[in-house]
């Protein structure tokens, strides 16, 4: 036979799953997908590559990212905010001209630099408004499109800047979603929006005309934040679109008392809404072990990276996880091990991906690190080994295999 | 002139002090100190070396760290904890003996860590009880005499497992600090030892004896919290120890009302009490913008590492600066640099260091980035170019120079 270069053959690696104990294994992978993972594995023509007893882990999955407004890779620009959440979508807007974003090549730098890290899939919020149009989901496709062998992008119609209570908001989001945008977006849509039924009927209208999925950033607090999960778990279900709907942030739901984040992780899972948590500086990360326990889905993102929100960021998933995992307090290896599974496998649940674990059957998308455990993977956060997109190495040691 | 080995030409750096615009200058180190700082120095005989722009930082102060309960370096222990204060008291005690804690080597491993993060002043709070006895200062002093010439550390006896709660502690934090250790400590008078005023007579009686500074750990919560900051506070006023009282932790003074804060922070600076705050997990962290404002002392910490206590922490006060930063949500370049003046600056403020920082006449401690910015360096946590102990060049790009 001859030698297919998407062959390979992954020797003594110690491949994870959710809640399973890790063992070492070798790992075919053929034609863009896993073949076999077992001991002893011989495969004429693949190519081998020993990883030494690495930790294997399923490529991550980033489901909270703003590749439009990233400046990563630029000069640095110091945060001109302030603290109130329309003066910093007033910034946010208001400085694009001058630094000339969105921009791909500052969106395909920081894809770059998710890849490296071992970010398989991307799920970036996309802003929409009447100043700056659909120019992001071009220049995030522009960028994507660089990278489309070693990343998948999937986008959301964001309206950061308001929707009902913004003219002009609801007919672009409808063009960016006739132009192939995935995912239809949502924020505060009491807090900030000031109408909830109308942003919610709007929203869950855009997503039944055109088969879009949902994603709605809900920062308001307490009790208003946990009367809007409520709204949108009842919509979801009168839709039946479950599955296909997330409450990214959801503020709320870490500063709840703990029998109501209860009822409400139970009230997710049973009508298929998801929650993305980011722990962004202070804010209240959703619970892990109430997530895992109500056996709702939880997944995790970057959010905002190096832009004119935020100064912070890097790109890097694993750190995200770690950084989730030290905000959530979790101490015992099974519980660090959720933060790993909400980056991975949670976050393939919220894009509906069928194909996705080290399972046979499954995409090979994967990365190694050298680390004794899963959980001191995600307390050390070591640097990626291989990085494997498709069955193709697609980095190694932080670096892009070109 | 033959060339002293000492004497160290640092050419195109970009010194940083607190509230100072940062440009470009040189600097020259002789016979441990800094002799002179800018445009265009010479000297004869002097090693010089190109900054090539790099950002110079005075050398990290990590106020808060425990170097006895490290596992840094060993095996992988997952944590067994648990999750009340109580248990993880007992977990931390039991097994010990397990673990082969207090370990020299363990401790100087961690050391040696920080130091090639440029950490230039370590004070370890080391645990007294009837069990360990004094095993972690002869532990963490061996550590720290290997590491003599790069880093020096601070004691303080802590009686982790309660002091007048505990028979016989008392005495032994007596025989410590009669041995020499620098800092009595004390943990959550009213919460925890359940009786403040009997603590805090043992506490400050034992630092009159023997002349030592204090530093209380404080997890008291809201009102309680507060109380006892004033309890310290008038403690500290009443004894003439202004400059001498740490209380670490201080996880009420995040949660209270804002004007609440700033009557503490201004009692604080008023009195001569610091505070540090090391942003673990999910606790709150001490109000950076609020602790500057009324001019009080505020210092940061990696606090536990890799120990029974924490599965987290990787020692590098950059890092921990950055994490610091994150979590008090500081967004302006000058906010962020506030963190990055508890590292440093706030830190030497506890140790009572007089010949600090980056001016002629200061030990030359100090260590060198790559970042356009100081703020930029505290949100990228770049590798460490350059680490400059005494004069002496101790670690280069991450790695110790032998």
């Amino acid at each position: 036979m001859l030698r297919n270069v998407s062959d390979l053959l992954l020797r003594n690696g110690r491949p994870w799953s959710p809640g399973q104990p890790v063992g070492t294994a070798d790992i075919l992978i053929r034609d863009g997908r896993i073949e076999q993972i077992g001991a002893g594995l011989t495969a004429p023509g693949a190519r081998a590559v020993d990883l030494e007893g690495a930790l294997v882990l399923p490529g991550f999955v980033d489901t909270h990212c703003h590749l439009d407004k990233t400046l990563w890779g630029g000069p640095w620009v110091p945060n001109t905010g302030g603290r109130s959440l329309a003066g910093r979508i007033a910034n946010g807007e208001g400085r694009r001209a001058e630094l000339g974003i969105p921009d791909a090549d500052y969106s395909a730098g920081l894809l770059e630099t998710m890849v490296t890290g071992g970010t398989a899939y991307v799920r970036s919020h996309i802003d929409i408004d009447p100043s700056v149009g659909l120019a992001g989901v071009e220049a995030v496709r522009a960028a994507a499109d660089r990278h489309r062998d070693r990343v998948d992008v999937e986008l959301v119609a964001f309206p950061q800047g308001g929707l009902v209570s913004r003219p002009g908001v609801t007919d672009l989001l409808a063009a960016a979603l006739a132009d192939g945008v995935e995912v239809v977006g949502g924020i505060d849509p009491a807090g900030f929006d000031g109408d909830p039924a109308g942003q919610l009927d709007v929203i869950f209208g855009l997503a039944e005309r055109f088969g879009a999925k949902i994603d709605i950033h809900l920062h308001d607090p307490g009790n208003l934040g946990a009367w809007e999960f409520d709204l949108i778990i009842e919509r979801t279900r009168a839709a039946g679109l479950a599955g296909r709907v997330t409450i990214s942030h959801a503020y709320a739901m870490g500063a709840l008392p703990p029998a109501e984040q209860q009822r409400i992780a139970e009230s997710s899972a049973e009508a298929g809404v998801a929650m993305v948590t980011c722990a962004v500086g202070d804010a209240p990360v959703v619970p892990l072990r109430v997530m895992h326990a109500a056996g709702a889905t939880l997944a995790l993102g970057n959010d905002g990276i190096r832009d004119l929100w935020t100064p912070y960021g890097d790109g890097d998933m694993l750190r995200r996880i770690s950084t989730v995992a030290f905000r959530d307090r979790l101490l015992a290896d099974e519980e660090i091990e959720l933060a790993l599974a909400a980056g991975t496998h949670g976050g393939a649940k919220v894009l509906g991906l069928t194909d996705y674990g080290l399972r046979p059957g499954a995409r090979a998308d994967l990365l190694t690190v050298q680390a004794p455990a899963p959980a001191a993977a995600v307390v050390g956060v070591p640097v990626r080994g291989l990085v494997v997109k498709g069955g193709r190495v697609v980095a190694r040691d932080g670096r892009l295999v070109e």
